[in-house]
């Protein structure tokens, strides 16, 4: 999937700010992705962007309008629709990650014929996957990998990808999932595809490439979390990583949607991660440990780290607090 | 997805008998859902079931039409469209899971409506699967685990079926393969099945049952083949196994279509199957191993499970040859 960038972002009446998750994403990591906002009334949220209209939007050069906050209700309003179909005229194309597909409204699916338009909905995998074969490729491939889902596997891969190229390091991002797909312009929502060809979705997103390349992968669920433990698997398959990043909430006190299972210990995750990746990398290793302290003061944030790294003998840090300089450290130069 | 059940068998234009490896499968397990076979001129394939015309399948009982037999070069010819016709017109519904699918083609969904029959595509999940929720549940379950796709896992758990319903156990086999699906009358075609929602399939597929019944639950893929071990994966963790069964070809060098990748051991699939299984489960326990001797002559076929069974400390059979009585003893009574 491959979206036009740069994007106007499309804020609706966004209830308030957390709505705007997506939106702000694009602002934190690709803002040269976003030219300006468009705001309704009522709207609660504000990324700053300069306000413009549709037409001044294409006047700054956006190619996309970037649904960028979640729907009141799971309904796409009359008043969402007029300025769809607005943008649609104007030559946007539209991209959103909603639970209700764009695709799915017939007058915008005419409307977009009728203009020559694309609809994006990202949580609808587009292309033909491959099957996956498990052959080596050139390349250095880093993925992200999870004591439970929504722990901070994009987050760090993100800020990996942001401090690997400050530091000269030819690193791209790899979104598996509609949020960074919106945000960087294109991916696999892994979730979404056909069971047979997961692996093989995953591959063709991290193709071979030069040696000194770093592909960062988005992780996806955990091993440890049942409801979703085999997209979890067909990544570190698919994307045979030479490096491992382990990730962690430490007050999470049961896996997100199942009380009923505890959160592994990052040492549980260290041994069935490697275990797994070695079948299609004997060489894969652990760069380090991505710790989501959001939860704690910063004292007790550092001493859960300085904890965490003497246990493990790894580098631990919280990218948002720290940045990942101490992960990057552990690559070899 | 469930099909009606007794079967009229087509077996069309057979090149040779291996072709109608579906046809087979529903003689050798589900001879009671075969009323007699259906030929075309040059059919090589002979069940050994009383030829019958459509009229008389359905004097015989017969609901389904089912496709017994792969098509030639992938194509629906035209003798079989006709016959198709003829079938859905003498109320027939019809199953098979054929590359292409039966409702891809307008004139047999057209003839399907309009005789209100129904046409199945076992390659297509049909309904709405829930997110796995990995919670306990009453019943017993046994998986089939292999060391490689296609070594004997759908074959174990018919046979432990047949051989348990032998001995008075309340079992029933659990299909997530076409072919599977196909003998049995229903199942889910797991391979098919949007990653999100594979566990919950699985779940759905075995559910709360009396305590004393057993699920034998078909296996798919493996763990340690990286096209596929997402599949596998989502089958431990939402079939949530009680027990394990161990399936493996002695004589093959790689995994099924991946000649880099070796067979992993017996020893190496009971450790990280029981290591991923206990994370739903801790009290899973492996019940033995199924090997597929068909490659072997009998006295080494004999060496070999002998020399298995003294490693693993656990029963070995193979399934064909021996049945799976050693497999059953070893469960609790």
């Amino acid at each position: 999937m491959s979206i036009a960038t740069p994007y106007l972002l499309f804020l609706g009446d966004a209830a308030d700010p957390l709505a705007a998750k997506v939106a702000q994403g694009v602002k934190d990591w690709r803002p040269e992705n976003a030219v300006g906002q468009l705001r309704l009334e009522g709207c609660n949220a504000d990324m700053g962007l300069p306000e413009m209209t549709l037409a001044e939007g294409r006047e700054a050069g956006a190619k996309t309008l970037v649904i960028g906050v979640a729907n009141r209700g799971g309904v796409i309003s009359k008043a969402w629709i007029e300025v769809l179909l607005d943008a649609l005229a104007a030559d946007y194309d539209i991209a959103a990650g909603l639970h209700n597909h764009l695709n799915d409204i017939p007058e915008l699916v005419e409307a977009a014929a009728k203009h020559g338009q694309a609809l994006h909905d990202v949580r609808v995998p587009s292309g033909d996957f491959p099957i996956g074969n498990g052959a080596a490729r050139p390349g250095k491939r880093i993925l992200a990998v999870g004591t439970d889902c929504s722990c901070g596997k994009m987050y760090t891969t993100l800020a990996m990808e942001r401090d690997m190229r400050a530091r000269g390091f030819d690193a791209d991002f790899r979104a598996t999932g509609q949020t960074g797909i919106l945000i960087t312009g294109g991916g696999v929502p892994l979730d979404a595809v056909v069971a047979d060809f997961m692996a093989g979705a995953v591959e063709q997103l991290t193709p071979g490439a030069d040696p000194d390349h770093y592909d960062l992968i988005e992780g996806q669920g955990s091993l440890f979390h049942p409801s979703f433990s085999g997209v979890t698997m067909a990544l570190i398959h698919g994307g045979r990583p030479d490096y491992l990043v382990l990730c962690h909430e430490p007050t999470r006190t049961h896996l997100r949607g199942l009380p009923h299972y505890p959160v592994p210990s990052l040492a549980e995750l260290e041994d069935l991660a490697l275990r797994t990746a070695r079948i299609v990398n004997p060489d894969v290793r652990v760069l380090g440990c991505a710790i989501n302290t959001a939860a704690l003061p910063e004292a007790q944030a550092n001493d859960y780290l300085a904890k965490t790294a003497d246990q493990a003998g790894l580098p631990a840090v919280d990218p948002f607090r720290h940045g990942t300089d101490a992960l990057i450290d552990a690559l070899p130069r």
